[in-house]
């Protein structure tokens, strides 16, 4: 291994926060030798069991990862947490603010923090969370913790990169439906009712836990409805034990080795696929596409254009 | 042209609804003879203004839009509207219920309404919403209306897809600067604040204003907060004298050309990726990508798989 990049290797190994950091930017920014770097530390990758938890904004997802991070430290093991912050796709930095009020677990070494903006990378945010989380877990982090506000897409992205996914709601959110509708309920493995002491939040319980039951489970997993008062750190603990009680459940039957080669896969198709970008675009071909754009009556349209240019490569294997 | 699609592109140039409803399913499905039919219909295309509408669930969009379409209509002009769902990747339905409301607009054969669901489609939704609106385009519509919620990605296709993009607020949302965290400030051409009568609405409204007036404009155009009560049709003429006056200043400063070639150009590396990655998975590559995921211990990381499959056709270039 040439040395410009084993000696971030072997620090990262070692836990290393600023070589974590160091290269966990490198997968950010997909620069540098940040694949050479991720294959010399998929040997290392130790299981780190990975957690996903989404909801709605102020729903209290900081509040409560803060809660489980201080939970899972009084067992000793180590956590990271990735908080993803699916609304700065532009600026390409992520809001630290969040993370000034976890207070004492900012200065204990046992837990990493992250901020990542999820602006688009070429093998899309699952990926690149995967990548930051297989980097902690060659660290010797053996919880990681995902975090996330969104709806859509990048919901689905944290599912595709978790063990156990998590949906948080609140009563005053009124938007069950919507929320369901949104595909939720597909990849809640918990739901979290956080802030439980407001109005409506004993309503809103039975309306979850009923549309839950519509649901017929798949995996023989029922997912439980938890109720939580995160800012006062109330019920953490029983959050805390349903997840370990999930991930029994998905060792036991052998759920967990499929759920993560399901991962790898899709993990390994988004990295073939953004390779596979990467080179296509040679200057040629740039070129190639500048003239045709600059065109003012095109002599083909885009899809011929595009299957020519996909063919010319095709046709060669 | 062979016969079985022929019929369906002259009878969709012609406006035929049903012809035009098959050819977007195609689209959705990505099925049948799709590629050829877009690529018969691109030299009939019309020049379609294309307008996204925007804002968080609740923010009154869909009314919003079916006025703007009663407007248009008294225009004589053909509109056509994308209800895209970017709450049921699962199902791949979309709802048509919101549609129920139009009332008279459901009628009336110069509106043409569509509903898509947003789940991913190899291109991405932007690429898959360009191509229904491409459809409608040549069918004659003059006006598409993009609808849709959504928070990150989504709105960023839409922005993509549009020439003018609306971002739709409402008083109680509060989450203002959750809201222009967003990348809304970025995508937005127009912000409406609907629900104007609403407590709230006024300091609201100077607190949107502050923020945009703090931001650079970079085009030359500065975006105007517009308040509206779509609900009962208030202001709405507003609303289309507003996006006609964005129209007039991208025109005239020949920045509806460049926004449209960055268009086309995104489109196509987005047609040319999935093509490849369509071609890329032929039955060799899925097995040996198969027998990769069932070994315990892979003799290779996933990068460096990646990388020699790549290789491998890469380097018959």
């Amino acid at each position: 291994m040439p040395t410009n990049y084993s000696q971030l290797v072997s620090s990262t190994l070692n836990s290393d926060r600023n070589a974590i950091a160091k290269t966990i930017t490198l997968i950010e920014n997909q620069s540098g030798p940040y694949k050479e770097i991720l294959d010399a530390l998929y040997s290392h990758l130790g299981n780190a069991y990975r957690i996903g938890v989404t909801g709605p904004p102020g729903a209290g997802k900081s509040t409560l990862t803060n809660h489980l991070a201080r939970l899972i430290r009084d067992e000793n093991l180590k956590v990271g947490i990735i908080a993803i912050d699916p609304t700065s796709p532009f600026t390409g930095g992520a809001v630290l603010g969040d993370r000034l009020r976890m207070g004492d677990l900012a200065l204990d070494r046992g837990v990493y923090i992250r901020s990542m903006a999820s602006r688009g990378s070429l093998g899309g945010l699952a990926s690149t969370a995967t990548q930051v989380a297989d980097v902690l877990d060659a660290a010797g982090y053996q919880i990681i913790i995902y975090e996330t506000v969104g709806v859509g897409q990048v919901e689905l992205d944290i599912a595709d990169a978790a063990d156990t996914t998590m949906v948080m709601l609140v009563p005053e959110g009124g938007d069950i439906i919507q929320g369901l509708k949104a595909g939720l309920m597909e990849i809640g493995d918990i739901f979290i009712l956080n802030k439980y002491d407001r109005p409506g939040a004993e309503r809103m319980e039975k309306d979850l836990e009923y549309v839950l039951h519509l649901k017929e489970p798949t995996s023989g997993w029922s997912p439980k409805v938890m109720p939580t008062v995160a800012n006062r750190g109330s019920k953490i603990e029983t959050v805390w034990a349903e997840i370990n009680r999930h991930r029994d459940f998905l060792k036991n039957n052998n759920l967990l080795h499929h759920r993560r080669q399901l991962r790898l896969k899709k993990h390994l198709k988004a990295i073939i696929r953004a390779e596979i970008e990467h080179r296509f675009w040679t200057p040629l071909r740039d070129k190639m596409l500048s003239d045709y754009l600059v065109k003012d009556q095109p002599d083909l349209s885009p899809y011929t254009l595009a299957s020519k240019m996909v063919e010319e490569l095709m046709s060669k294997i």
